[in-house]
């Protein structure tokens, strides 16, 4: 039943027998990691034919173990346009990771500036980027090291508040851009609607020089077999005469290897030549040999899909596991409310405000280390200190079943004693 | 005998003859790039069991596949440790380039300073750089996107002009760098002195966070057995107290695959932990199971030598043949003068002042590409315009003894012309 129904002395006691349970857990020396959205090792040896290289040239003959090429393999910028939802010549393939592809745009932007005639960021008295929060603590975290002043958006169950968004990029030039995860968002799981992609392409902004870092990082990752169709905002943005808006970022971290991915971005040309101006000083290259792995490997888009489906046949019962521990635990309490996510990597657990810190450190005391409290939100302060990250993709069903059932415990001890302060 | 005590009859007939040459080659449109320094496919084909990796996982367990460490694996650390000559806990492993990270660490410095304490060089009016000249174009041209004001060092036969650099450093606080590849010197070939390293060790700074990009690109990359030796700047850093001046840098882009090695640096704790601080923000890890890659192929630092005796047995004729026709081509002509080498990738050759330029476009007329004229001095301004890379590793021994002769021919008609018009 509700929480907030019972009395003092029935929820004392409840939290008494929720604390046996607790110390039963503590008394397990448990020690699992759930703090990042890590595949298990099971996805991983889905690749296990990646690591046997038997070619180093391209179909044209480019030697991939020589120096040469800045913005990627004919075939992997052929393949990976699919994924991108872009041409070819709108695409660079990068190295390892995605996020520093983003890392890389936003210190160009803040040395050199987004084009040729804007003023770099980094001369600017301030610069300022919108937030959907809860969001990812990776791209905050950049924002800020760039000193970039983050301003919280609230993320609605169909992206964005695009209202707020509307009216902050019209009225103040100081605001340079957005960072988000449109489709499976971290951590909610949710993915922008058509309308919300409609009103971002078309949106009024004061900043000529405004841009959208989408990073679609979970575009193929769906969980089951309807999964959310996240509309082209690149397409969008084209057609709207906004087509330098948007920087479109993807990777196959969590497709074949996190480590040893390949990652890619897709944009307008008029930004791609300011992109690749600067990548042809930074660097002789990259990795040509791990692109041509992946394209031999992965073949084509619709191979990609099928190997999908191999991901998600074991990561699908694992974030099924957890809906349904939630489900049984706290269902009917009204003490914490999640999503139910049709693909990417996390699932979003809202708690009554003022507990998700006090939870997150109590299942670290019993074994189970989450994401810390806050991390999904700017500066890493989540105003109404509520929302907890789960990441089921990495620990076994065992342990992520334990895990969950201290998680749930802690979640009923808090809010227990919040209420009972109350009281 | 030498053109000048030619008259104008002989040096015009001496002439005629060498059209008729170089006409000869035009009419085989020769096709040969030689502007970079590529190692050859025969070179690449040492590195073939590379691409068959066995295992994924490091000694103490780590998966390689999966996300996780910014700064290498142990065993990389351990054996890379060898090849910057410092300890595994000074050293971080990165991606492909060691480009790349030289170019970060600038862009670091220039956004957060290179210690916490200092000024963000990109906050100053103005930064400029110390550039031993013949040098590295690339390097050039990162300063220059920075814009980084490059002052030309003249570089001796024995490293940078040292009263040159301590005058510079003393009474200039802007110096704040010099970038430099100090063993086997891209282009000049040649290796820096123990003295010149001493001085560069000891001298004063007025600049408190002055730094020393010391790119060791060819430090295992030795010709013949005698070898150059090149005296451990890092070390003799320590000793006078200036540990946190230099940043030494290395990579396996021409001990393994150019497009697919492994880049590190080494430096101070303190400047680590500030590198550190950034690169755990710009990216989740490198590519550890190409560091893995790397390990289990070259196995020890004895290996290692080893493995770069057979590098030498393919390039080392190739030096030979480009020496031998420069001897009995222009020897004693007193129309250029050329190094020779004990390592490295590189003949640079200086002509009579002003005939670089009209040499490398003549050459590429007849299908002979080099390095731009100028490239290998900042700006791609060389002040004599008299400065020729030669890259001899790339072509087959066939190609490379007709392209040096085109060069030779083109070397030889541009004199003349210049000699005629001062008669």
């Amino acid at each position: 039943m509700e929480f907030m129904k019972m009395d003092a002395k029935a929820l004392q006691k409840y939290k008494d027998e929720l604390m046996r349970q607790y110390e039963d857990f503590q008394s397990q020396k448990l020690k699992y990691d759930m703090s990042r959205g890590k595949p298990c090792p099971e996805q991983l040896d889905l690749c296990a034919d990646m690591l046997n290289l038997k070619e180093y040239k391209t179909a044209d003959g480019i030697d991939c173990r020589n120096y040469g090429g800045i913005d990627g393999i004919p075939e992997a910028k052929q393949l990976f346009s699919n994924l991108l939802e872009a041409d070819p010549d709108e695409i660079i393939i990068g190295g390892n990771s995605a996020l520093n592809m983003i890392y890389d745009t936003i210190a160009g932007a803040m040395s050199f500036g987004v084009s040729a005639g804007e003023i770099p960021w980094g001369k600017l008295p301030k610069v300022k980027f919108l937030c959907p929060s809860p969001g990812y603590d990776r791209h905050f975290a950049i924002c800020e090291l760039f000193g970039i002043e983050m301003i919280i958006v609230d993320m609605n169950s169909d992206g964005p508040d695009m209202d707020a968004v509307e009216r902050l990029v019209a009225e103040d030039e100081e605001v340079k851009g957005m960072i988000c995860v449109p489709k499976y968002s971290n951590p909610s799981g949710i993915t922008f609607s058509d309308e919300v992609v409609d009103r971002l392409a078309r949106m009024k902004t004061k900043a000529k020089d405004f841009r959208i870092f989408w990073d679609n990082a979970y575009c193929v990752h769906d969980l089951n077999e309807q999964g959310d169709k996240l509309k082209n905002l690149f397409k969008a943005c084209k057609e709207t005469g906004n087509e330098d808006r948007v920087y479109v970022y993807t990777s196959t971290s969590k497709i074949t290897f996190p480590g040893a991915g390949v990652a890619m971005m897709a944009s307008s040309k008029a930004n791609l030549i300011q992109i690749k101006k600067r990548i042809s000083i930074q660097t002789i290259g990259p990795d040509k040999l791990n692109q041509l792995r992946h394209v031999k490997f992965l073949k084509s888009m619709e191979n990609i899909k099928e190997h999908m489906k191999k991901h998600a046949m074991i990561i699908g019962p694992k974030f099924t596991a957890v809906l349904d521990i939630l489900d049984t635990q706290l269902k009917g309490k009204e003490i914490a409310w999640w999503n139910k996510p049709n693909g990417g990597y996390f699932i979003s657990l809202d708690t009554l405000d003022g507990c998700a810190k006090k939870v997150v450190a109590m299942s670290a005391e019993a074994g189970v280390v989450m994401t810390g409290a806050g991390a999904t939100f700017p500066y890493g302060k989540d105003p109404r200190d509520r929302n907890i990250r789960i990441a089921p993709t990495f620990p076994s069903l065992e342990e992520l079943t334990k895990a969950i059932k201290v998680i749930c415990i802690c979640i009923q001890i808090v809010s227990i004693d919040k209420l009972l302060e109350n009281k």
